[in-house]
């Protein structure tokens, strides 16, 4: 064990003794749980704390699916997740006569669940294991970057590798405390995972990208996958011969509910805070990232509205890119929005002041304070290139530039030993590689690509002198006032006569090899051959960043540590994905002096929303079902309706959608789907006042599949009387 | 009293047994208000309702300003209003040095009262006569519409004349019910009016556009004018020997305020509602004129973006009209967003239905009946030229053609004795004709001018052929496709040639004579002489529909009267510009499913908006204040702070801005300022669950007035201990 990880285990110790000063804030690790016992049942949990185990019920219930959380709630590999999360495979298998986008899907039995598509993953934890010693062995603050960075890297695909020798698991190291700790995961893969059932998309995606981080929210997002196995119970591609899942144990549903201030927790996947970034990176966050991203993607999205309008066809297949352009966009401008109250900078620049005031009277006060300045000048140094960034990015935005590079750097790396070759382009991930480059067409439309190659590569040429790329200036052939000799020459030439613009020529050149490459006259293949040095030379640029940084965070993470555990505060790593558990109450909040928002919402709000037209188009079914009042066993205590929503103050973030919010007994009692507007800038800063998670009620998804959809069958299997 | 007025009297005898059933909705005639009483004191009125009367306190206190309602609040003439109604008087007396917009004004004397921009007016009114029985005389079904709007027009500038000999005196005539009653106001006209008091913007104006028709509100919109006649007591111009105004009573400040729940009332001067309209109408608006308005409003304004961008003293000159035109957006698009969940046609067509069953079982079924049918063909008649009125009213927004037109037509109304000439063009009216003329390049850029000129056209040209109009066609000189031969040529002419571009020759032609204008070569003044015949046709058929609905309307009013006399419910006349009552209670609401408004809004709300920029810019001292948690008297009962605007369900409409907000003795507790959002569709259509009226709290403006502004002599003079 290195000093940190020792002085991690000894804060939480400290903590177990002063459970009422804990704030709601904070993603556990599992094995952080023995430690909040105190905490956990003042805030209501029923069941002990020692049972909160990764191999125990409930948390052996709950999977990932690889970007969403997801639980087991039936013997038979039952699958729990969101309408979003199971959203592609609903899509994947609706036809125009067949639409069950629109029309919701229910397997009546179990051979009929529709085959999941070809990336749906379940992935079941089975073991954490710290592995921090072996990592971080030899690793010294004289290394530079690119070593550390490359040793790290070499550990990690080893350990990995030894582990996945065990057919039919995926491993992963995690770093924490921006590499303080190492952990290695072993899950089971399960690759034959079926649609079982999925409301109406006007019930399930209700509210739409309007209602998206809003509240009150009236969204019935969730679904039913199925896990399949075959015959021998081990994981198999699909085939009719598979047989469902008999995971070693399965949520039990709570068909109550929950009330307000009931204990609620979740556990599940979260993707990425940034709770511990310096106050620099998020004034750089705010002043720069989040304002200049915003006015590019507003930029593309322009030109893409332009190029496909009155054009459907390449309209559609934009779609996807565009909704997750303005999905990005509503983030960043919520997160301005939400910054213009909360003065981010200063509260983490007032953290950073308290944290060295504290260290400079321990021993080893002078690394603390060293780390902080070295820290901070690798950020500078990146910064002083975010432009160049950023423009690059764009240039990614261009599926055929992009295809020649993949089809370029697989060919190169292909040259070297599969241990040294880049992560993504290793033996394990040629499958995806190419399946990447025969799906392009799917999301690519060639006038709308070469408008928008137009718009990347101005872009790139706003760029200031000392940001600009020899390689890229090269190939522009730019100019004595630097402008580009004859840009769309360059373009037509690329759009018009590539060979990459089409699938079956693209793919001759997978396995072509470097030289082929390198000698071919085709626009987009040289255009890459060209590029390719900067390509390596930012990349490693990165990698010594990310090097610096695996010994710099850890060391100032280390004083911060143990300044909170001073003070009895307990620290949870920021988000990487990993399996964390949140827990708190049902709460609602203010949002507005003047303005209570209630912890539920209900069917009224449904009737209220619906306009008739997308997205508030509640299906006929539905609003005749309302107009029934048969509430069944489904009412809000209290109130002549049934609840939708309801409002927690648990710690969550993306990846988390899915999860399964569990009560104090372990049941379930809903699902996480979204937080509220407030809580777009929480992957900063956590304001329990106003950070909100959004759950869908059981009690609303069991009466949307009892009394709209007759999904009895299901019903059944979960035990719901 | 004709047949109808006098079922109207009726109706309210029956109502006074029935207080219980009435809803909050409702803008009363100060004479229906004897009949109301017990519904009154149900509400919690405590005063004796045979004292509300026009000429007993608190009514004689309450005043018009013409565009907005105020109240003399102390014996030296005080009169508090809106800041949002002072704002004009304000502007006009700021200079870049004496920014009194910006940081708020307060006379510490009589003497340092600030003039009032040129138009400002107090109107007190003396008398509101019935003289249904004189306009309505020899009225009949048969006539033409045109012979009986010209019958009432004569009569009407008849009884104005006759009444205005009374100098000093404004009087107007109202019609009420579309035509059913007619009634002469006779009002005190105050013409030296001064600034008393205004805090800064960043109060009077907190949250600007933004938060304008939003709840919660934290907007301090109050300020303090003067009235001041003559040293004989008679209104008189302006004159430093002016003295302050004595009213006959003044309103007394409640300086506790009013909680949830307490009685309120209001008395002021709503404009216009469109509660009987047609469900043709509201079908219109919905379908056509809102949609459309918002399209060629949006256009207007890219039009003016473009011609003003880079040139900051263009977009001075347009910023009124900008603000105006986002002004009217947001209404027409809040109308339609409240529409989309309220079923505005149905809910009319309903109540027409209803009407016409229960009439047809009355004596005169015939009449009800046949009136429906012959509105709405008029009302059909009317839609079927929308489009050219809209390009019409298009064309208004350009000044010179504008001009040249008033130019024309006051030479032209002229030759005629004053009694018939046109109203807006008689011998009272030149003063302000000339003025406009004036000020013209207050608001005029020749190159945005001549951007907007090129749109207007281009939108007349849009115009079906049905709807084209000869005049403008010709002077276009159409060719064979209806393309314009040159207008850019023909708008050259006008915006470099024009004498009308300058102020000085501009206004030579007011006086020069019908034919000395026709006989010009001026490019402007040609286009008004050859417009002028359509200018003129189209106003004879408004007025024909005028006169026709004058007949019609009043008849079909009859039937809804008598129907709702008939289920004991009260009838109140649309709105009118005229003296009306609402009252009923504060009271919060719940905007959705889920949410809860409070109907208080708080200091903390202000902190909590503020980001430190326009609109959401608190002052340093403000800040400070609430700092400093010195409530003074002004606290709300049970919080740590102070109230800033709170809600009633009080019916309210344009026009009512600044009507003093009475408590159940008829004392000043407060502004009127606003609706919430749902309430903008209540021109139409009443919601008693949604709609609300957004007062500013009397403890806000007190304690502004004493925490940061230090008025201590106002609140002295308002007796405010």
């Amino acid at each position: 064990l290195d000093k940190l990880t020792y002085v991690v285990a000894i804060g939480a110790v400290v903590l177990a003794h002063c459970a009422s000063t804990l704030a709601i804030e904070g993603m556990w690790q599992p094995n952080q749980l023995a430690d909040l016992s105190a905490d956990l049942q003042e805030k209501g949990l029923a069941l002990d704390p020692a049972t909160l185990q990764l191999d125990q019920y409930p948390f052996n219930a709950v999977v990932s699916l690889g970007f969403c959380t997801a639980s087991f709630v039936s013997p038979l590999g039952l699958v729990a997740t969101n309408h979003h999360c199971a959203y592609g495979t609903i899509s994947y298998n609706a036809t125009e006569q067949k639409n069950w986008l629109r029309d919701g899907f229910l397997a009546k039995t179990i051979g009929e669940d529709l085959p999941g598509e070809p990336t749906l993953r379940v992935y079941v934890t089975q073991s954490i294991k710290d592995v921090s010693a072996q990592i971080r062995a030899g690793m010294s603050a004289q290394q530079a970057g690119l070593v550390r960075y490359k040793l790290i890297d070499q550990r990690e695909k080893e350990m990995v590798a030894e582990c996945e020798r065990d057919a039919g698991f995926r491993c992963d190291v995690y770093a924490f405390h921006g590499g303080a700790q190492y952990f290695l995961v072993k899950q089971l893969e399960i690759r034959d995972v079926r649609l079982a059932y999925a409301p109406p998309e006007a019930i399930g995606k209700f509210g739409g990208d309007v209602d998206n981080w809003m509240w009150p929210r009236h969204t019935g997002d969730f679904s039913f996958l199925r896990a399949y196995v075959g015959p021998d119970g081990k994981p198999a591609d699909y085939s009719p011969n598979n047989v469902p899942y008999r995971p070693k144990s399965y949520l039990k549903v709570a068909s109550m509910g929950v009330k307000d201030g009931d204990f609620v927790m979740i556990a599940g996947y979260p993707g990425r805070t940034n709770r511990y970034r310096l106050s620099d990176e998020v004034d750089n966050a705010i002043r720069w990232q989040y304002p200049t991203t915003i006015r590019r993607y507003t930029q593309v999205l322009d030109v893409l509205a332009k190029a496909n309008e009155g054009r459907p066809a390449a309209a559609l297949k934009y779609a996807s890119q565009i909704a997750s352009l303005n999905n990005g966009m509503k983030n960043f401008a919520g997160n301005l929005d939400n910054f213009k109250h909360i003065d981010a900078v200063a509260i983490k620049a007032a953290d950073e002041s308290a944290i060295m005031q504290w260290s400079q009277k321990q021993p080893g006060a002078q690394t603390a304070s060293e780390s902080l300045k070295k820290l901070k000048l690798v950020l500078q140094e990146a910064r002083s290139h975010r432009d160049r960034d950023l423009a690059m990015r764009l240039l990614g935005f261009l599926s055929i530039p992009n295809a020649a590079q993949n089809l370029y750097r697989i060919n190169l790396e292909r040259t070297k030993p599969d241990a040294e070759r880049e992560a993504g382009f290793q033996a394990r991930d040629e499958v995806r590689v190419e399946g990447r480059l025969k799906q392009l067409d799917r999301s690519f439309d060639r006038a709308t690509e070469r408008a928008l190659a137009t718009f990347v590569f101005s872009a790139y040429l706003d760029l200031p002198a000392a940001q600009r790329v020899p390689e890229i200036d090269a190939w522009l052939q730019l100019d004595a006032k630097g402008k580009p000799k004859n840009l769309p020459g360059l373009l037509d030439a690329i759009y018009t006569k590539s060979a990459l613009l089409d699938a079956s020529k693209r793919l001759t050149f997978f396995r072509a090899g470097q030289s082929a490459i390198e000698k071919s006259n085709d626009p987009a293949l040289q255009m890459a051959v060209k590029f390719m040095p900067a390509i390596l030379r930012f990349e490693a640029q990165t990698k010594t960043q990310a090097g610096d940084e695996a010994w710099l965070r850890p060391e100032w993470m280390q004083a911060r540590i143990a300044y909170k555990n001073s003070r009895h505060e307990p620290v949870y790593p920021d988000a990487n994905s990993s399996l964390r558990i949140t827990y708190g109450n049902v709460q609602g909040y203010a949002p507005q002096d003047g303005l209570v928002a209630n912890p539920f919402t209900t069917l009224d709000g449904i009737v209220m929303k619906n306009i008739g037209a997308d997205p508030f188009d509640a299906t006929k079914s539905q609003l005749a079902a309302i107009a029934k009042a048969d509430w069944a066993k489904f009412a809000l205590p209290g109130k002549n309706t049934v609840p939708v929503n309801f409002l927690s103050d648990l710690d969550i973030t993306g990846g988390n959608s899915g999860s399964p919010t569990l009560n104090a007994k372990g049941e379930l009692v809903g699902l996480a789907f979204d937080g509220n507007y407030e809580a777009i800038s929480s992957g900063w800063i956590f304001n329990p006042k106003m950070t909100r998670t959004i759950h869908v009620d059981i009690r609303y998804m069991l009466w949307i599949m009892s009394k709209i959809s007759g999904a009895d069958n299901l019903l059944k299997e979960m035990g719901v009387p």
